[in-house]
């Protein structure tokens, strides 16, 4: 079934959805314990949950496939992430709010510390700080404008990364990054991948050329390598596709930015998991989708720090209460990829999941762990059509056929 | 997912991936027994080994379709195998390592006896020996070597069997299957099934009236039936799509002409399952891949002898152990399909897999079977995606989007 089929069911109602989602929440055991960070962590009031849900596994991308953020985000509301793969640029503009246009070719930029032969030493610049990066963007737009009538705009993410945007007709993005990947070599050229981007290639040799000889005098950032080259894409919203109001609550800008990328409403940024589960209170009545963003889980998956996973997947369990309290229609508890701790990165792994509404046919899983949820009555599913089986539930699809 | 999906993320690295296929693994209790084959082996080191990997039920093509050697191995080793689905006459070839060229149709020959009347009588030519085969094939050849411009070419394979290969531009394998699949019929004309075979058609008419004539002699073997046409079609290899080094250790020409249309090193042909494991043993510093084929299991279920599957499934327990010492970062052990001794032929029936690697987030399943697989973190899955699943874990898949 493709994934779109759901939308041609959709019928509006005043049902209610939440979308917890811990990111990197799937886990292996490390250093000979037998256990993964959520069946480690003390967790009564996700295993009550569990006991009343139905549970299962999910694969965010297919077997084998460790996701990205993006990807793993677009199946969990239901865009398939490989037709839908979106790019660097348009993720890293998503994140900072940039208002983008459909004449628009979003690139990231990494500024980069190369010797007088032009050989990269740092590809990051010694991760100059944002005060820098700030000054550095302001210098090149001082400078550079408009290059063969596109427009250029330069804008600071963070440390080391930018957004450069050119905007103007005819623009492709199938063009070589220049990062070189590793030190040691000079950047790559801008070549065209294909014939019809020759055009675009030759504006940004120039531009590159341009920003060498600009920020020549820096010490740091005096090169810029370009990846991610993503020409804007106009994605159908989840308003669009489900009818859905939704609210996004997320603390990092590269969710928010997704969020926005599919029409959701972005809410205050919160400093803390206990302030979302806050604003999913204080929202409640104005939305009908929430899609609630915990951070930590994954960056400590990251770090390599099995007991602090643990603490975070606590900490979000004892604020299981207060969602319980709203009584929504349908909440789904999940993840939107694994990020072990014993692998320090995002991998392939199915991650589990929980879907609790009074139209749930209940397993016998009790208790919310990878190994529990191998017996749940979801089985194990690919991570896009979770969103359609919520919408059910919420008893937001009507029958298909006669 | 499309399988070839995971090609776009290889990396290449030092990894070691066996896969250890016991053909025909799944089986069925028999005669009021309660247990398959598989469950009723003493397998004290499959098991042993399923409860630290990561085990699964495997459908090879899908739901209720029983496979073929050809599709199935084509699953194993990830390639969508009803979009390559593979023609009898070059699985012939392959097993008998006939060098094709890409202007070759490829016919899989039964030599079978008809009556005065033109009725087939056995389809099999009452099995002639290799030698009366190796004979009909060179009378054939000394008579026909060419027609209409085409080269024709006879090869002995063994028994009734033998290939026939016809060389030149233009021609199809759209064109009627001629054995009539039971006695008591006449041969079925090589009907073209398309307008553009027709050609060919009228050429395999005259080919098949020049062998009778020439076979007209033969006590058993006077006629030629015409099966499994195919057009040579080269795949690209597992070195091309995963940048693997492969070796195949296997010791039936099928198989061995399988892994060689995939770009496999063929090993030396082992003359016991044991060899096998020696030679795996002895080449595994030259490869990174290893597929070890052990035919007996399949052998013994097609003959139905229950008791014997059992006995072969227990030869290679015994020899795991040797398998282990190797260490490698990926060892997968399953079939390719079912061959219950119950039903004495290949089945429909999904069959166990167990993964195993440092990186497998082990399930709850500690004995090596069917029913026990079931409860498997792996779940029930396609066989098409193991390959990139082992790749996953082998760390040779990069990260899917940013």
């Amino acid at each position: 079934m493709n994934p779109e089929f759901v939308d041609t069911l959709v019928v509006k109602n005043d049902t209610k959805i939440i979308f917890l989602i811990m990111d990197g929440l799937g886990g292996l055991p490390i250093d000979g314990r037998d256990r993964t960070e959520l069946e480690s962590a003390r967790t009564p009031n996700l295993d009550a949950l569990a006991g009343k849900s139905v549970c299962g596994l999910l694969d965010p991308i297919g077997y084998g496939i460790t996701p990205g953020s993006g990807p793993a985000h677009f199946a969990l509301f239901g865009y398939d992430p490989i037709k839908n793969n979106i790019g660097r640029g348009i993720l890293e503009a998503a994140g900072i709010d940039f208002p983008m246009t459909d004449r628009d070719l979003l690139i990231r930029i990494n500024f980069a510390t190369i010797d007088t032969n032009g050989i990269v030493v740092d590809r990051r610049a010694g991760r100059i700080d944002n005060e820098t990066n700030k000054r550095i963007c302001r210098k090149l737009q001082d400078n550079i404008q408009k290059l063969s009538g596109i427009e250029i705009i330069f804008e600071p993410v963070r440390e080391h990364r930018a957004l450069l945007t050119l905007r103007g007709d005819g623009l492709r993005e199938e063009i070589l990054e220049t990062d070189p990947q590793q030190a040691g070599l000079p950047p790559f050229p801008p070549k065209a991948l294909v014939p019809e981007a020759e055009e675009t290639a030759a504006l940004l040799q120039e531009l590159i050329h341009k920003a060498g000889e600009i920020l020549s005098d820096e010490e740091k950032a005096n090169m810029i390598l370009l990846r991610g080259y993503s020409r804007y894409r106009r994605y159908p919203t989840l308003e669009e596709r489900y009818g859905l109001n939704a609210l996004a609550i997320a603390g990092y800008p590269m969710y928010r930015g997704i969020a926005r990328l599919l029409g959701m409403v972005i809410g205050p940024q919160p400093s803390s998991i206990q302030e979302e589960f806050i604003a999913l209170r204080d929202h409640y009545d104005q939305h009908d989708f929430f899609f609630l963003h915990v951070k930590p889980t994954d960056s400590r998956g990251e770090d390599g720090n099995f007991d602090a996973k643990v603490a975070v997947i606590e900490e979000v369990d004892k604020l299981i209460p207060s969602v319980l309290e709203l009584q929504p229609n349908v909440l789904v508890v999940t993840g939107d990829h694994s990020t072990p701790a014993a692998l320090a990165s995002h991998s392939w792994h199915p991650l589990p999941v929980l879907l609790s509404s009074a139209t749930c046919r209940p397993d016998r899983v009790d208790r919310f762990g990878e190994r529990d949820c191998i017996a749940g009555g979801l089985g194990r599913m690919p991570m896009v059509y979770l969103m359609g089986l919520a919408l059910a539930h919420a008893r937001r699809l009507e029958k298909f056929g006669a």
